[in-house]
C-alpha cells in the first residue's frame, strides 16, 4: 500500500484529535450555567480554570509536535505494509486517547490526591506513545528496502540520543508528577517544545554531517 | 464519478468516527468532578472504569481494520456510480454509529442485565456493517467492467472462505454475549486482530497464486 | 482561487458533520448510567429510543446525499471567486447545523407539543438549505464563462423541474410536521433516497440527449 | 518540508473546529429533555436562546474567513521549516480554541455581568489569532526566497493598510463589549464579512496595480 494513504488517514486522525481538546473547555462555560443564581460568570471564575487552560495548551503543543514527527517519520519510506500499518494504528490509539489525561489533569489539578493520579496517567499515555514511536522506527529501518526508503535509514542508535533524551524526560516528568503536578505538566509542555526543535532527522536534513555510505560508524 | 472522491471522503469519516471513541473515557473525569467531595480522583477510580478502556480498545481496532479493507475494496476499481456511493452511505451509516454500541458496553458491561444487552448491541452493528462489505464486494465484483476495475475482481465464493469465516466470528460472538458479554467482547477484539492478517486480497496479491484467466475454477 | 481547494474543505466539513449524528445516541447509553437503579439498560429502554434512531437514519442519509451534490455542482467548474466561497460558507452554515434539529426531534417527536417544534424547525433548516444550493447553482451557471466551467452549465429552469420538485417535498413535509412530526421525518427522509437517484445533472451525464448547441429550446 | 502538507493538516482542523460550534446548539434540546414536565419544547423556548444561534452565525463566518486568509497566506510560499509550522501551531490553537468563547457568549449574552466578560474573552480571543496572523505574514515576507515564494511577498506597511485595520475593529469591539456585549458581537460578525471582501492580497491579485518591481515606494 502507498505510504500516502495512510499518511493522509493519520493526518485526519491528528486533525480531530488536537481540536476534540477544546471539549475539555467547554464545561467552563456550561457548569456556570447549570449553577446559574449561585454564581455568575465572572472572570474570577474563569481563573480558576486555569489547569484546563494550561492543559490545552500543553497538548495541543504536545499533538501537533507528534504530528509533524509522524510525518517525518513516514515521510522516509514510500510504501507500508500490514505491520507498519498495525504499529500505526497503536500509535494513534495512543494519540486519540491524549484528551481523557487532558480531562484528568484539568479537572484534578488542583485536588491534592487526584492531582498526582492526573499527571501520572498523564506521563504514562505519554510513555506509551514514545514506546509506540520508538517501535514504529526500529521497524522502518529495519525493514526500509522492502518498504522502498527514500534514503538509507538508520537504526535508530547514536543518531536517535537526542531523540531518546526526550523519551527520558517523560518518565522523569511522571516521577515528579508524584510530588508536584503542576511541576510535571510544565515539564511534558517543554517537552513538546523540546521536539519542535531536536526531533528526528528529516529525510533531507539527515545527510548533513553523515559519513559517505560504507563507513558509517554508528551502524 | 472518480473513485478518489469518494475514498477521500470515506477516509475523513473513518477518522472522525475513530477519534469519537475518546468521548466515552471523557466522562471518567467528568463523573469525579459532578461527585467532588463524595470521592475523589483515584488509581481505583480509574481501575473501575476497566470495561470503558476495553471497549475504546476494541472499538479502535476494529474501525481501524475496517478503514484498512474499505481502501482494499475501493482501491480495486476506478470509478463509482450512484449504486456504489449508496452501498458506502450504508456502510458508513455503520461505522459512524459504532461510538454507540461502544458507549453501551463502557457504561453497562459489568450490569447483570443491562452487560448482555450492550454486548449483544454491540455484536448486531458488526453484523450489519459485515452484511454492508458483503453487499459492496458482491456488487464490486458484478460491475467491475463498468467500474473500470484494475485487474478481474472475483465474486466472492471461494477466495472469501475466510473473510466469511470472520465475519460468522461476529455471529457466534453476538451469541456468547448472551452467556457472558465480557467473553464477546473480548472475541470482538479477537476478530479485529483476525481481520488485520487475513483480509479481503489487495490487488497487488490476489494475482499470486491465482489460476491464468479463462481457467479459474472458482468462477 | 483553484475549486479543488474549497471542495477539499468542504469535505473534510460534511465528514465531521455527518459523524458529529452519533453524538445525538450517545445519551441513550449516558442517561440510564445517571439513573442507575431507577431502571437498568434493557432491550425495552433502547427500542423506547426509537425517534433518535429514525432521526439518525434520515440526517446521515441527507448529509450523505447533500455532500454528493455539492460535488456534483462544484465540480461542474474550475476556478471559485469570493462569491462562491462566501455561498458556500452559508451552505456549509446549514449543513453543519444539521445535528440540531436531528437533536430536537430525537429528544422530542412523542412530545405532543414538541414534536411539532422540533419536525417544523427539521423542514426549516432543510429548505433553508436548499435555498442555499440554489442560489450556488444559479450563481455557477450566470459566471460559469469566468469560473472555467467545464461545459456549459444550463441556467436551473427546465432541467431542474425535477430537482426543485424535491425542494417543494420540503416545503410540504414541514407543513405536514404541524399535524404529524412522525410523518414529516419519514418525508424527508424519502426526499433524501430520492435526491439519491433524481438529482442534478452530472458534468457527463447533462450532454445525454440534449439538444445541439444553439438549439436549446429551455434557455 | 512541502506547504502542502501543511495545509492540508491545516484544513482538517478549520474543518473541524468550524463543526464543533453545532456542540454549543445541542444543549438546547438537551435541557429541555432534563426538565421535561417544567417545560416542553416549544417554539418560545427556542427564541430564548438567540443569544446561542446569534454565536454560532458570527463563529461560523470568523472561521470560515479564517481558513481562507490561511490558505491565501500559506499559497505564497512553497516550503515551510520548523518556525512556520511553529506559528502555524499557535495559529491553529487559537482558532481551535474559538468555541470555547463562543460557548461563553452562546449561554452568558443576556447576563448582566456575565455577558460583557463573554464578549470581552471573545474579543481577546479574536485579538491573539490576529497577532498569529499577522507574526506569520510578517515572517513569511522575511524569509520568502529561502521559502520557495511563488512571487514577492511584501512586508505589510502599506498594502496592509485595510488588513489591520480590520486587527484595529477587534480591538475596539473588545472596548464596546465593556458596555455592549451584545453590539460588541455584531461588530465581530460585521468583521467577519469585512474581511470576507477585504483581504489579504492573492498571489495573482497583488500584481494589479502595483509598481514595476525596484520602485515599489512601500517597502
Amino acid at each position: 500500500m502507498d505510504s500516502r494513504r495512510a499518511e493522509s488517514f493519520s493526518d485526519g486522525v491528528f486533525a480531530v484529535a488536537i481540536t476534540v481538546l477544546v471539549f475539555n473547555l467547554l464545561p467552563i462555560a456550561d457548569d456556570t450555567a447549570a449553577t446559574r443564581g449561585i454564581h455568575a460568570l465572572t472572570a474570577q471564575h474563569l481563573a480558576d480554570h486555569w489547569p484546563a487552560f494550561l492543559a490545552y495548551l500543553v497538548s495541543f503543543l504536545t499533538i501537533g509536535i507528534m504530528w509533524l514527527n509522524h510525518h517525518t517519520m513516514l515521510g522516509q519510506v514510500t510504501k507500508v505494509n500490514r505491520t507498519v500499518l498495525a504499529l500505526n494504528l497503536f500509535l494513534l490509539m495512543g494519540v486519540v486517547a491524549i484528551p481523557f489525561p487532558t480531562a484528568l489533569v484539568a479537572d484534578h489539578l488542583n485536588d491534592s490526591e487526584g492531582g498526582k493520579v492526573a499527571a501520572v496517567t498523564y506521563g504514562l499515555v505519554m510513555m506509551a506513545i514514545a514506546v509506540g514511536y520508538a517501535a514504529m522506527w526500529v521497524y522502518l529501518a529495519a525493514h526500509q528496502r522492502q518498504l522502498g526508503a527514500i534514503r538509507r535509514v538508520r537504526t535508530p542508535r547514536l543518531s536517535t540520543f537526542r531523540f531518546t533524551a526526550g523519551n527520558g524526560g517523560y518518565i522523569i516528568g511522571t516521577l515528579i508528577a508524584l510530588v508536584s503536578p503542576v511541576a510535571a505538566l510544565i515539564i511534558f509542555g517543554l517537552l513538546a517544545v523540546y521536539y519542535l526543535f531536536e526531533h528526528l532527522p528529516a529525510p533531507g536534513e539527515i545527510e548533513q554531517g553523515e559519513p559517505p555510505p560504507g563507513q558509517d560508524p554508528t551502524l
